[in-house]
């Protein structure tokens, strides 16, 4: 059997309290177990990347550009896809069910498509109000909650 | 002066109300000389297609599949890319601006990928209220309102 | 009844001799009603879009950025695909059959992805010799080929 | 500092022999710690990601389509790209080098994509003959070229 992927999607530069928050996200991931996904870059990205390896879990960055050293230094595996915004729908498409942590519109761009491709989306600290997706309060519950939609 | 590249973005199955008001706005952007750019399936895409062609303008459409015949019938020109979900934003990118008519996740995402690629979205009857989109009453203000932004 | 896509394929910068060729390539495939698809930057793919622009075709390109102004000046339509490379692989897929006018690297890289594809694929003045494609001496020769293959 | 990404492409079916000869391939490249990238399938891919577990090594696979269950059991981490033919332009931007292994015509389109990219290729068993690729006798030298490259 294969590893859950799950992704955690927000913006490129985050404050420290949205950074602790992935950070939780991605060490909860690794605790059970599954494949942390994620874009590769900074902020939130980088922050739950960082959580996961805190845990000794794996991480994947799919990447917008061609640049292995765009990735951040948690990022133990990277997709180069160099396909700018398209790597979203590579994002979304590769995992069983994404997570999504505030975030401006390519984060929103993830959770429609996550949303019409029919795979579950937890939204922590959102500005969006969409519906079909689901909304958590602490990165316990949001991992909680994902983890019972795969 | 190359010709000037129009999105309208919307479900592939709608009523006839709607496909009236798509049709409108194929119409006028037809008569302004754009290139109408959209999906090239039905619904919504055909209807705007439809409305183009009836004006004797020139559309383009964008297919999630490979396959030509896909194509709704008003489509000229057909990119076949193969590529499912991520053809929405090759849609995205091809245009100078776009009008969203309606429209469920899969529109969303076309929305949201604008915004972040700072291009101009017009709404029309649109259940999603999103920050940065301008929302028009029908389609003559719609094509109105896009021609203003570029 | 739709139009037929004919691309042509071929490197960025070329010698005049080439050039002369990607002209008369377009201007043929232009008096025959078919799209001329190209990927829209300068040398043969310019020269292609030329002849098909002198006898009063329609041209498309595919780009592999997202700046409208990197089409060559003979480019009615650009989709912008941002995507790099894969790019190449839209062009083709969006082609009923292709000439390929020498060449380098990116031109081998499509006449694979046709091959791979089923697609007809004839190659013109080129470096590369594999099976499943069909040579052509001349301009006339290519495009009367291509025409028999669809 | 991260692990290296070395690719090994090859036919999504394939006999015995070099069944046996891409599971070596693996097995070299897990056994120095790199990564193996490859698509995912059946055939050459399969044999290479069986390789590569046999030593402990990880695996990542860019599949063509949307469903997981479509990567072979050796595959520990699977990048879903639903882009088709793209997907092998994926490949090929993430490795810093890659391994062809005989191939039709799909591994000859992500050698010309390696090429252009300015990647290097070796290949094993190949019946292409490419200026600007590396020929290797069997899957020992393979490796140590291909790690000799990077």
């Amino acid at each position: 059997m294969f590893k859950s992927q799950i992704g955690v999607i927000g913006a490129g530069a985050c404050d420290e309290g949205l950074s602790r928050i992935a950070e939780s996200v991605g060490k909860e991931i690794a605790k059970r177990g599954a494949l942390l996904v994620c874009g590769g870059l900074g902020g939130v990205m980088e922050a739950a990347a960082h959580g996961a390896k805190e845990e000794g879990g794996t991480t994947l960055g799919i990447l917008p550009g061609s640049n292995r050293n765009d990735a951040n230094m948690y990022v133990d595996i990277a997709v180069l896809s160099a396909m700018g915004h398209a790597r979203n729908v590579l994002i979304v498409q590769s995992c069983d069910a994404l997570i999504a942590i505030d975030g401006e519109y390519g984060t929103l761009s993830e959770i429609a498509h996550a949303l019409k491709m029919g795979k579950p989306v937890v939204l922590l600290e959102s500005q969006w109000e969409i519906k079909g997706t689901h909304v958590a309060h602490d990165p316990a519950e949001a991992v909680e909650m994902v983890f019972g939609f795969i």
